[in-house]
């Protein structure tokens, strides 16, 4: 019998974290929460595959930072990004010296580095990891769509891949925002095979991990503060709050997706929301971890989505799968 | 201070394997060690790419069907390829039904799906898992370098793409071939800028990797029955001999590299050697293992090499990063 939701009995905490983002991400609600943001979405690079790695680098410096942690104090990395071959995380942590462990999970990159590198710590095998994953929208741009030269209309379904970053440190020891429960994601294909409706695409993927999740836990949606998908958008996150309303989720269900949460849909016209490794990532860093850390949530779930398709598959006639990969974070008890 | 060596103690073993190989691998010296080769390289399909993604799905599915395992007796599934967006396993392994970790480890993503299926049984999180990684000569060419239809002249030093897939079962019950240690490996640059010359760039991680190995470990290289780098062909292969010969490798040491059995160097022409994801899961499911279990080796120890650059990060002036993951695999004790 396949392994359902793993419980992590040995507390693992997230006990430090950084994001940097771009300009748009600046100017969103949670602008003014991140570590830095760069109006010229440069990062001091001249290309922007560069400045992708670049921010990489600098989230996982500055986290590391944040706990005085030397590169050396950390047993293992968990890294990926969109970029083809992972390009961000190769080159944006390569002077760490850190045992690395490179990842594809699309946009769910940031959640599935957080289950690694918490369940290697329950285990005891490592005492210090580190996940980091990022996204850029003109290196995406460039390398999924067009380059933003070409100047192309975007599709009002379309999302907006989020330049940003997330670094985050988890550990045995210390205290901080516990990572509580972990379930795998299963990768999900419903036939959907429009580039421009990546949040429909994923959805499924989203449901059947809350489904799975809801069916086996002893908590109820509305045991949480936050139930946030990774980056659905507007489109993605209707079809999970209208498929969940048969699960569980009712008017007391205070679920929202990164995607729309990382910009202000009236007035950045962002069309769909925001998407990408860095959505997820670039959320969690500047809201969920801090208001578990500090303010208003006591219980948060995070689906990291992903859609796990390439240009060449889309272009074959393939549909797009999607996978959600979710973890239950918690405010320590007092 | 940073984990190094992590000693299995809780017993975990690779208990079925299966490997599919193309016209090229079956011609080769392992060739008839394959469960399935196909003259056509094409497994049914009619892309490139989703010949690759069939590929997968044929090997977990054989691989399963060794054990009688349904889907659903696995509990996690590690796999990876070097398709962009690793689209070979999210597309080949999209029917199972497993929860899924994508991996992004260039070539060494089979050694990196067994470390961490195995480190998640040691620690009893999970009971039972599978790691699957390809990889496909006529669409790597196509992606990395030109499509074979140019008629490209390739360069000496040039390795050759294995067409080849592997898939591995790990269990903490059951017997078989043991995984006794792991150790991840660091991800290394040295400023080689030459595409045509993987093996060198790759090199000086296996090097960086071998020697904290010999550094840590208790084992000696001559203690083993064969110590296989993972695709680092004539030219990697014989810098790690000769920088190794500085710490400790001597004319008994077993050293030899997959992308060097793979292939008859002599008859086949494959320039520098084979290379690929699939170079070292091949060999590892072909040879390996099965000696491993039933022959001549008694103490193997695999370094999965991978080069983790893009087109675009060599395009763009940057040399290529290498990374080289162990895992040491032993006979049961009888």
């Amino acid at each position: 019998m396949q392994k359902g939701i793993i419980s992590l009995k040995t507390p693992v905490h997230v006990t430090a974290w950084a994001a940097l983002g771009g300009k748009k991400e600046g100017e969103g609600p949670l602008g003014g929460r991140f570590d830095l943001t760069d109006p010229t979405d440069r990062f001091g690079e001249d290309t922007w595959e560069k400045s992708e790695a670049q921010m990489q680098k600098q989230a996982l410096t500055l986290a590391l930072r944040k706990k005085g942690y030397d590169p050396h104090d950390i047993d293992a990395l968990f890294a990926g990004d969109l970029m083809n071959q992972c390009t961000s995380s190769a080159y944006g942590l390569l002077g760490f010296d850190i045992p690395f462990f490179g990842l594809y999970g699309a946009c769910s990159t940031a959640a599935e580095g957080l289950i690694l590198a918490s369940l290697l710590l329950e285990s005891g095998q490592f005492e210090r990891t580190a996940a980091v994953s990022s996204s850029h929208y003109y290196s995406s741009e460039r390398q999924f769509r067009f380059p933003v030269e070409y100047g192309g209309q975007r599709a009002p379904t379309a999302q907006w891949t989020v330049t940003g970053a997330g670094a985050f440190v988890l550990e045995n020891a210390g205290s901080g925002v516990r990572v509580s429960e972990v379930l795998p994601g299963r990768t999900c294909d419903k036939g959907i095979t429009d580039l421009n409706n990546m949040g429909a695409a994923m959805a499924p993927a989203a449901i059947d991990t809350l489904t799975r999740y809801f069916s086996e836990s002893r908590y109820k949606p509305q045991d949480f503060d936050l139930i946030a998908t990774g980056d659905l958008g507007y489109e993605g996150a209707k079809i999970v709050r209208d498929f969940m309303g048969e699960h569980g989720f009712d008017h007391n269900t205070k679920y929202d997706d990164c995607g729309l949460m990382i910009f202000n849909r009236e007035q950045q016209d962002m069309h769909a929301g925001g998407s990408g490794c860095g959505c997820s990532a670039s959320v969690l860093a500047t809201y969920i971890l801090p208001e578990l850390q500090t303010g208003s949530l006591r219980h948060a779930l995070l689906v990291g989505t992903g859609a796990l398709m390439s240009p060449a598959s889309v272009q074959q006639g393939q549909s797009i799968p999607g996978i959600g990969h979710l973890v239950h974070l918690e405010r320590e008890a007092e």
